[in-house]
């Protein structure tokens, strides 16, 4: 029996605007991106909610990959809008503008063919849910969380307290160093892992990422591409390779974990190749092992 | 027979303030800080000028490694001097003075004992000079040169001319950003390449550094450091792994290339670990090596 992933985490409609170009209400938010990626590996359940402008179309891509929206509520009200621009150097997203819909008083309930999921990603949301959906998860082998500045700063508490009782943090390298009050990225990974987690890994896009673990430190750098078009949802893709990888080897020892963060950065370097989901949704595993390898040449002396 | 290694560049006197400390008149300039790296591989000559000013302490320190002083010119005036500052995050300096004294007007000339040099650096000095020095190295293995967005932005022309008749460019980040006019860092790297060196590295501070060759991407990551205390002369500690390994392998095959940016890589740590030329001044082959091995077990799934 392959082991199911669980994601919670929004749907959105996205407005992307790069000097180079731009895309108007494309399909994004964190659970898409993770989803689209996590699916090339094992069974995928969605825990989201989407208001009455929600394209069947767009739900019907992810179903399409096998994905289980049993977990998916349509609610009455809009979905969740997200507008942002990127500098010329693909780097920072700047929010012009977030209207949170549906998303902004949804209280998830994990559905209860959903509770017996192996693993679990709780996706950039406010921390006290991401803190009830682990408790209505039976026995996970392994729960990851990311977060994001806007936590970061007015629920620094709930944070740390969630943060204690997952296995794996997923963090940017900038929100790191703000949570840390340090510069030094093995510093702050250190700090966070002395919270409680099994794994910390440090997102550094277009350098690639750290893992600090009790036992292991290991860093790959990021897939070197020819053309970023849109670094959006990057770092979910990532987290969807990470647990994804993971779920297909049923493990979350050193090795397993070390593997799973090369993953994790092959499917981000197909999401930003292309606007919205359209990278990671068109990739396959044969592609996506094969980048891996390349990975490991890139570093191999 | 070692093969040799020769370098020209600056010897100086440097001021250095980070938020954290502050160091007055230590030995700096880019000759030292490659001298004491490259001279841990093979021997090393030096060219360079001092003032009036200079310590006869500190050239002992550099004669005590064994690096060959006879192009070392004595002037009259004031050494090259540098005053600069760090922000907290200890990445790019801020320059606040450069007084270049003798090393303004100086014309150096390769001394007869010099001419058969198997490896030369041409430290960041003026384009035009650096093709002069060229001219006079009889039949090297292997030249490479490092320059500064002074440069690129003053005698665009004169550098490009000397990258297309040297074997290795070294550049940091930032510049071969400006030197290319694209973020991209591999497009970038593949410009300069297609000027005309064997292999273009890009110094990436505290993410590692990327090789270029006409077959091969490389890419190793920084050594991670629990103190960064002084980031001066990261990039010629750097310069003087990287030459040292390929004068001691005595060849500049793809592979040699890689071993060498994996031990630039490691003297740039030892360098930034300390004030001035402290850091590197302490290390030995022994601590070298090991760190050689921590920095491949780093990037190894």
């Amino acid at each position: 029996m392959p082991s199911h992933i669980l994601v919670v985490g929004s749907l959105a409609y996205d407005d992307v605007r790069t000097p180079y170009d731009s895309r108007s209400e494309v399909l994004g938010g964190a659970a898409s991106y993770f989803s689209l990626a996590a699916c090339l590996y094992a069974p995928v359940r969605l825990m989201g909610v989407v208001g009455d402008d929600f394209r069947a179309s767009d739900l019907e891509r992810l179903r399409a990959k096998g994905i289980d929206l049993a977990g998916v509520e349509h609610a009455k009200g809009k979905s969740f809008r997200w507008l942002g621009r990127y500098d010329h150097d693909l780097a920072t997203a700047e929010t012009l503008n977030t209207d949170l819909g549906v998303f902004g008083d949804w209280e998830p309930t994990v559905p209860p063919a959903f509770v017996d999921s192996e693993f679990v990603f709780l996706a950039n949301i406010l921390p006290e849910i991401q803190s009830r959906m682990l408790e209505q998860v039976r026995s996970p082998k392994a729960v990851a969380l990311d977060t994001m500045n806007y936590w970061i700063e007015r629920r620094r508490a709930a944070l740390a307290d969630v943060m204690t009782r997952v296995d794996i943090v997923t963090v940017n390298e900038a929100e790191a160093r703000q949570f840390c009050a340090t510069h030094n990225v093995v510093k702050a990974a250190r700090q966070i892992l002395a919270l409680g987690p099994r794994a910390v890994i440090v997102k550094r896009a277009e350098y690639g990422a750290l893992l600090l673990t009790a036992d292991r430190i290991f860093w790959t750098p990021a897939y070197p591409l020819d053309e970023v078009r849109d670094p959006t949802g990057a770092g979910d893709a990532f987290a969807g390779g990470v647990l994804g990888h993971l779920a297909r080897a049923g493990k979350v020892d050193d090795r397993t974990l070390c593997r799973a963060v090369l993953h994790g950065t092959v499917c981000a370097s197909f999401a930003v190749e292309e606007f919205s989901v359209d990278g990671i949704e068109r990739a396959d595993l044969e592609v996506v092992e094969r980048r891996v390898h390349e990975l490991e040449a890139l570093v191999t002396a």
